[in-house]
C-alpha cells in the first residue's frame, strides 16, 4: 500500500527540520539515529522503524504547532504514549514525525464531587488512581502495563484490563476529550452530561489508534473504591471444567470484578516467578474477584465457591485479607514476564472468542503449537472471552520468527471462525491490518475508510495502521478537488 | 438552506412512483394526500410537511430496494418509526420518500442466557420488556412514549426515560445494529463482545436521527428484573430545597433508578389527572426510585429519607407495595397529558443543565413565562439535569405560536449559557438545528458535517435535520468527482 501514501520523497526533510526546530526546544526534537532507538518500536518488537524525527512537545501549543506544520507539509504523524502497545500501532513512519506525548503528563484536575479526573495524555494509568485515592476514588480500567502506559495511549487503544469485565473498557469510563485534528484544530468531543446534541463521536475516537486525531486533554470517570474485594483461586483438572465453571458463574447473574483463566504452562511459569501458592498440578486455574459491600461479597463468594466445587475444582482458596488478595493476583499479573523467562522472546496474541468455545479453541491452539513446533502458554480474561496466548520463540532465529507470526495469524483466523474477533483490547495497529479483511465485509471496511477520510483526508495520521485503505481510495485520491494533493 | 438540497425538481415523480410501485405491495405505497395526513408530522405538530410518497415496507428487502431506488434517483429519504419524536426529526421531505418502518415489527430472538433481544426496528419499546418478562428480564430505557415508540426510533433519537439515570440511555443498552446505508448496502455495526476491532461506530449511529443510515435489525441488552423497587415521594416548599436535596442524594453516592422533579403547576395538573396523592400545596416534588436487593433498597430508602428530611421535605411517602409504586409513578407518567388538559396545546422543551443550576434556571423560566405571557409547567429528570418545560399555548392563535417558539428557543439558549446542552434525550431534528450553532464551535460542526458526508455524500438521508450543513459544503458539493451530482 506504499503507493497510496503521499509522495513524501518530495518533502524536503530540511524544511521540516527547520520548522520543527522553531517550534520545539532543542531537547524535544530528536534527530540522531541512536537517540531515536528507544522510539523505534512499541512493545511488539517484531516490527521496528525509525521515524524522520521524534518530537516530544512539552505543551499542547507545541503539539498543535507540530501538527499544523506536518499538515502544511503533508508529512505523516504517528502519536505515541509510553510505547507499551502490542500491535506496532505506535511505530513511527520512516518519512514522518513520531509525536511523543509523554511529557504532557499533568493531572489537570481531580473533582471528587463530580467524580472526574481531567488529565493530559501522558499521565500514566496508575497515576490517576494514585491521585484519586485520597478521595476514596479510583480509575477502573487497569491494563497489565498500568504502571507505565498512559491515558492517551489507553484512549487510542480502548484499553481493558482484568477489571473491565465489571467496569468496562476505557470507552465506558470516559466523559470528554479535547482532541487536535490533523489540521491542528482543537475540538471538544463528548460532554460531562449523559447525552449531548450532535453526533456522539466519543466511541469512534476511542480506540481509533491515532488515525482520526490526537487527544490532548481527557476527562475520565472515577469510581468509589469498593468497600471490600476478595479473590477466589481454584484449580481444575481440565480446561473444559474450568471453562464450564466460567459459563456457570455468568449464567448465575454474578458479574465478578475479574475472572481470569490460566493454563498449565502459564500456572507453572507464574508460580516459579511469583510463588503465589498456585496449584502446580492443575491443568487450569481460575481467579475470580468479587467486590462490593461486605454482604454482597460474602454472598457471591459463597455462590462462586459452590459453582466451582460443582464443576470439579481440585483446590479452592479464598483471600482472607488484602495481602493475600495481592499475592493471589501477583501470579497472574506477572504471567507475562514469567513466561518471558521460559524463552528468549514471546509473542502475545489477543483474540476474543465466545465463552462456550474456550476448550475447543485451547485444544486447537495446542495442535497448532505442535504443528509450528513452538511452545504456548495461555492467559485468558475468561469472563469476557478475551484470550492471550503467549507464543514462545527465539528472535535470533528468523525461521522461528516466521513460524511465530504465522501461528499468531492462525489464532486470529480461528477466533473469527468460532464467532469471535481479532482483538479484545490490544487493537489492530500494523500487526492485524490484514486480518481486518477476515473480520469485516467490504461494506463495513468502506465505511471505516470513509470515516478515516472524513477526519484525515490526506491520510497522514498514522498511515498504514488500523484501517485498510482499499483500492477505491486510490481512485478517490486521484480526483481533483478537496482531497487532492497533486 | 434549500439551495443546498439536490435539485429534486429535476426528478420525475412519475419515474419514482413507478419504481416504488414495482417494489412495494399496493397497500404499502401511500400516494393520496388525505391518506398521507397521519404522516405529515411527528409529535411536534408545530411543523408539518407532506412527503411525495409514504413507503411502508413489510420486509427488509423491500426497505433495501426503496433505498436503492431513491439513491439511484437522488431522492431524499426520511425514516420514521411511530412518529412519537418531539423535534420534527421524522417529518417528511416534500420532494422525498417517507420510509415508515412500523411494519417491520418482528421480535427476531430473545436469548435469555446471553440476555439479549434481537428486534426489527418497528417493535415497540414496551413490547421488548413484555417479551422478556417470562425470563425475568427487561429492557431498561423507558421513554414516556414507550407504549407506542419503536426501538428503531429509540436508536435514532438515543432515547432516555426516567430509568436512564441508573441504566443509561439507548446507546448504553445496545449491542449491535444491522444498518442499511444510503446506497442500500447492509452493514453490521457493533458486536456482541465487549470490544471489537475497527472503528466503534455504534455510538455515532445511535442518536444520528436517520442522517447516517437506517437500522433494520437491533440487538439490545436485557437486564434481570431487580429483586425489589420502591419509590419515595417528597414535597418541598421551594424548588431550591428540592434541588439541593437532589444534589445531596448524588453526593452521597446513591444512584437511584429514577429521580424526578415536578414544579407546582405540574404537580397540580398531574394530581387532577391521576389522583396519585401528590401534595397539592408543595412548590416542588421529588420522586426517587431505589432498586436492587432487599437489603440495598432498605438501606438506600433510609438514607434518602434522611437526606430529604434534612433538606426540609414537607411531606414524605414511601411505596409499600407494587400497586402503590405504580400509583406514585402514575402522576409523573401522565404529566404530559395532564398539562395537555390545561391548554389547547403545549410545547415540550428538552434542555440539560448542571444540577446546581436548577433553581436559577427555573426562576429564569418563570420570568420568561411572564415576558411571553404564557404558562409553563416544569417536569424534570432531576438526577441527570434534563429539564422538560411544558409551554402552554393556543395553536389557533399564530401570535401565541410565535411566542411559544421564541420562549422555547430562549430556554435552550439559557441551558447552554449555564453550561448545559440543547437536548437531553429528544435530539435536534428540525426544531433545534439553529441552536446547534449556539452549542458548538465551527471546528466541531465541520467534523459533524464531514462525518455526515462520509456516510451520505449526496445528503439525501433526512436532509435539513440534525446537523447544520454549512457554507463550505456548498463549495464541496460544487467540486467535480466523487461527491458531484451534476
Amino acid at each position: 500500500m506504499d503507493n497510496l501514501q503521499p509522495k513524501l520523497q518530495a518533502v524536503a526533510a530540511d524544511e521540516l527540520r527547520n520548522r520543527l526546530a522553531a517550534i520545539l526546544p532543542a531537547h524535544s526534537l530528536i534527530e540522531e539515529t541512536e537517540a531515536q532507538r528507544p522510539y523505534e518500536c512499541d512493545a511488539l518488537s517484531l516490527y521496528r522503524e525509525l521515524p524522520l524525527f521524534v518530537a516530544l512537545p512539552e505543551t499542547v501549543d507545541q503539539a498543535q504547532a507540530v501538527l499544523r506544520c506536518c499538515h502544511a507539509l503533508e508529512v505523516p504523524v504517528v502519536a505515541r504514549g509510553a510505547g507499551t502497545g502490542l500491535t506496532a500501532g505506535a511505530m513511527g513512519h520512516p518519512e514522518g514525525v513520531l509525536l511523543g506525548l509523554a511529557k504532557l503528563n499533568r493531572i489537570i484536575k481531580i473533582d471528587p464531587v463530580a467524580r472526574t479526573a481531567t488529565l493530559q495524555p501522558g499521565v500514566t494509568n496508575l497515576a490517576i488512581s494514585a491521585a484519586a485515592a485520597k478521595y476514596g476514588l479510583y480509575y477502573a480500567p487497569d491494563p497489565s502495563s498500568q504502571i507505565a502506559c498512559t491515558i492517551g495511549g489507553n484512549v487510542a487503544a480502548n484499553s481493558g484490563g482484568v477489571h473491565c469485565l465489571k467496569y468496562g473498557l476505557t470507552t465506558h469510563n470516559l466523559l470528554s476529550i479535547e482532541m487536535l485534528t490533523v489540521e491542528g484544530e482543537r475540538v471538544t468531543i463528548g460532554s460531562p452530561g449523559l447525552d449531548s446534541p450532535g453526533l456522539d463521536l466519543m466511541a469512534v475516537i476511542t480506540g481509533s489508534e491515532g488515525l482520526l486525531g490526537i487527544a490532548v486533554e481527557i476527562t475520565v470517570k472515577l469510581l468509589p473504591q469498593p468497600e471490600l474485594a476478595r479473590v477466589l483461586l481454584a484449580g481444575f483438572d481440565s480446561v473444559r471444567s474450568a471453562g464450564d465453571a466460567v459459563g456457570a458463574v455468568v449464567a448465575a447473574g454474578i458479574i465478578p470484578a475479574g475472572l481470569e483463566m490460566m493454563d498449565a504452562l502459564a500456572i507453572q511459569a507464574a508460580e516459579d516467578f511469583a510463588q503465589a501458592g498456585y496449584p502446580r498440578d492443575a491443568e487450569a486455574l481460575l481467579l475470580c474477584e468479587l467486590d462490593g459491600t461486605v454482604e454482597e461479597v460474602d454472598q457471591h463468594i459463597a455462590q462462586v465457591s459452590n459453582i466451582f466445587s460443582a464443576h470439579g475444582a481440585t483446590s479452592l482458596r479464598i483471600s482472607q485479607d488484602e495481602a493475600e488478595r495481592a499475592l493471589l493476583w501477583k501470579g497472574r499479573k506477572s504471567a507475562f514476564p514469567a513466561v518471558g523467562r521460559l524463552a528468549p522472546d514471546y509473542y502475545c496474541m489477543d483474540g476474543t472468542i465466545p465463552r462456550g468455545q474456550v476448550s475447543h479453541v485451547l485444544e486447537k491452539i495446542s495442535q497448532l503449537a505442535e504443528q509450528y513446533d513452538l511452545r504456548v502458554a495461555n492467559v485468558f480474561h475468561a469472563g469476557d472471552g478475551n484470550l492471550h496466548p503467549l507464543i514462545m520463540y527465539d528472535g535470533s532465529d528468523p525461521a522461528q520468527i516466521r513460524r511465530a507470526e504465522q501461528f499468531g495469524a492462525d489464532i486470529l483466523d480461528l477466533s473469527v471462525a468460532v464467532g469471535g474477533a481479532i482483538t479484545g483490547e490490544h487493537g489492530v495497529g500494523l500487526e492485524k491490518l490484514n486480518q481486518m479483511q477476515t473480520q469485516f465485509g467490504e461494506a463495513e471496511l468502506h465505511l471505516f475508510e470513509d470515516i478515516k477520510i472524513a477526519f484525515d483526508p490526506r491520510l497522514t495520521l498514522n498511515p498504514g495502521k488500523g484501517i485498510p485503505i482499499l483500492k477505491r481510495c486510490q481512485e478517490y485520491r486521484a480526483l481533483p478537488g478537496k482531497h487532492n494533493h497533486g
